[in-house]
């Protein structure tokens, strides 16, 4: 595991953790449900990268100006794998080794936990960012409000769905925008949110969502290679469900080997993005890193 | 219809459909399922009560600071709707006449085309609020955010689901918790955003909020009435569905006499709150009269 990584996830567990204070009865149930999937571990990536992103511009750490938009993050990313695995779309019962929220309280329940989820992601950020200026905090709910919508994950995800019944007929470039708006955009919304709340100008946000773009489309190169190499146990999701379901991957596009060389290409250019910064993105470098090399 | 409805409903139609501006090819099928619902007509009340409580503070009409708001109130209600009708959910064929979103569009784009509307309306209010302190717009932010999750929308709806099951066991204060929760917190928070941005003190946004919260119990109230005795062609939806599904209703608790009564003293709370604003409140008290004379 990256030792930054390894550093803040007792920080984002704790904010995580924290961010449920509702003891109001009638409420057991969905914040149980909300509870059962955000608090199912996880590496965590998106709040990393955002308290990452803050840190290069900020000296402020305990707490960083960015916690809360790290805690969002991961609500937006567990909303989204929620209604991903939901029988009327993914239909997976298995996640992180546990049964998926919905195997645990029913669809109807998952849905809304998901829904529940995502509209506090938005209330949490802009209710709990403290000491920074309200102008750069809308900027925060603009980014994210951006990235699940039609050209985030939720777009992505249509899309993936038309290009499903499809077959060979899938072409790079709309797997790569599938790719782009299903993964990337929130990985770009975490370092421009850490970013913007670390006090960064917009040419540097920019070049921290360009860095973010790389990355995630090499993310899901890697997902995609994963999927093909490694076992159920391994992953702690079923394996071998691309190919499965016919779905068109990097792997098939361009052979294992050609996928490899995509993702280590991705990873160059990312870290061609934070050259600027010079030894203050060698926390975001390493998880570049950490990304391209990780066996789950 | 009401008189201010009526006036407003074409600025209202033309903001929500201003509200979709992309012409990104891969967004159309997604965009089109969001726009089904969106644009499938209904009375506006949530947009229009945003507008009339803005206008109690503010001179400033056209455009009015809160339209935006009033925009993204819209969206919360239909993405609760499009996921309410859900097969996993009420499983609704027909709303306000025409098929419901997961009949055209399939389940999983459904589901999706709720959650980009949701993650939309924080977006929309904050990228295009302009004129008004940052910080009142992240007030705005906070109360949509807080109005879908546990002690919102999501939550209401688990509790009804969990009541569904009891049958007789369920309370009056279980019903109000539920209405409270799936219903009036909206129609709350579309008065507290509208006064909010138009320049309410705190105080004033809590009687606007009072105001709100009786009228929502009220309008649920009245739907009840309504599901017993209007026919599936009045109501442009399923007739007689609480029934069939054995749930509790007010008319159940407190029989057909006592459930107008029940809504009667409803609005009377409502008016009474209202008392402070004089004249100035005339929209709102005429709203709260068609909300309880309203034959569908």
């Amino acid at each position: 595991m990256n030792a930054y990584i390894l550093n803040k996830l007792p920080v984002i567990e704790k904010a995580l953790d924290d961010s449920f204070t509702s003891d109001i009865p009638e409420t057991e149930r969905i914040v149980q449900s909300m509870k059962y999937s955000l608090m199912a571990g996880g590496k965590r990536i998106r709040p990393v990268l955002c308290l990452a992103a803050c840190e290069m511009f900020s000296d402020q750490q305990d707490p960083s100006p960015a916690i809360h938009a790290a805690v969002s993050l991961e609500m937006i990313h567990t909303m989204s794998l929620i209604h991903d695995d939901l029988p009327a779309m993914d239909n997976d019962d298995l996640r992180r080794g546990k049964p998926t929220n919905h195997v645990v309280y029913g669809d109807d329940i998952a849905i809304l936990a998901g829904d529940a989820l995502l509209s506090q992601s938005f209330q949490n950020v802009a209710q709990n960012t403290v000491g920074v200026d309200p102008a750069r905090v809308l900027d925060v709910v603009i980014r994210l409000g951006k990235c699940v919508g039609p050209v985030g994950l939720a777009g992505g995800q249509v899309m993936d769905l038309i290009c499903e019944g499809k077959g060979d007929d899938v072409s790079l470039q709309d797997l790569q925008w599938i790719h782009t708006h299903k993964t990337a955009t929130l990985l770009m919304a975490s370092v421009a949110c850490g970013a913007i709340l670390g006090g960064a100008t917009p040419e540097e946000v920019e070049a921290c969502e360009q860095f973010a773009l790389k990355i995630g489309l090499a993310f899901q190169v890697a997902d995609d290679i994963l999927d093909c190499t490694a076992s159920t146990e391994e992953l702690g999701k079923t394996a071998g469900k691309d190919e499965n379901v016919d779905k068109t991957t990097y792997p098939k596009l361009l052979g294992m080997d050609g996928a490899r060389a995509e993702a280590e290409q991705l990873v160059a250019e990312a870290k061609q993005a934070m050259e600027p910064f010079g030894e203050r993105a060698t926390a975001l470098l390493a998880l570049a890193d950490f990304i391209i090399d990780r066996k789950n």
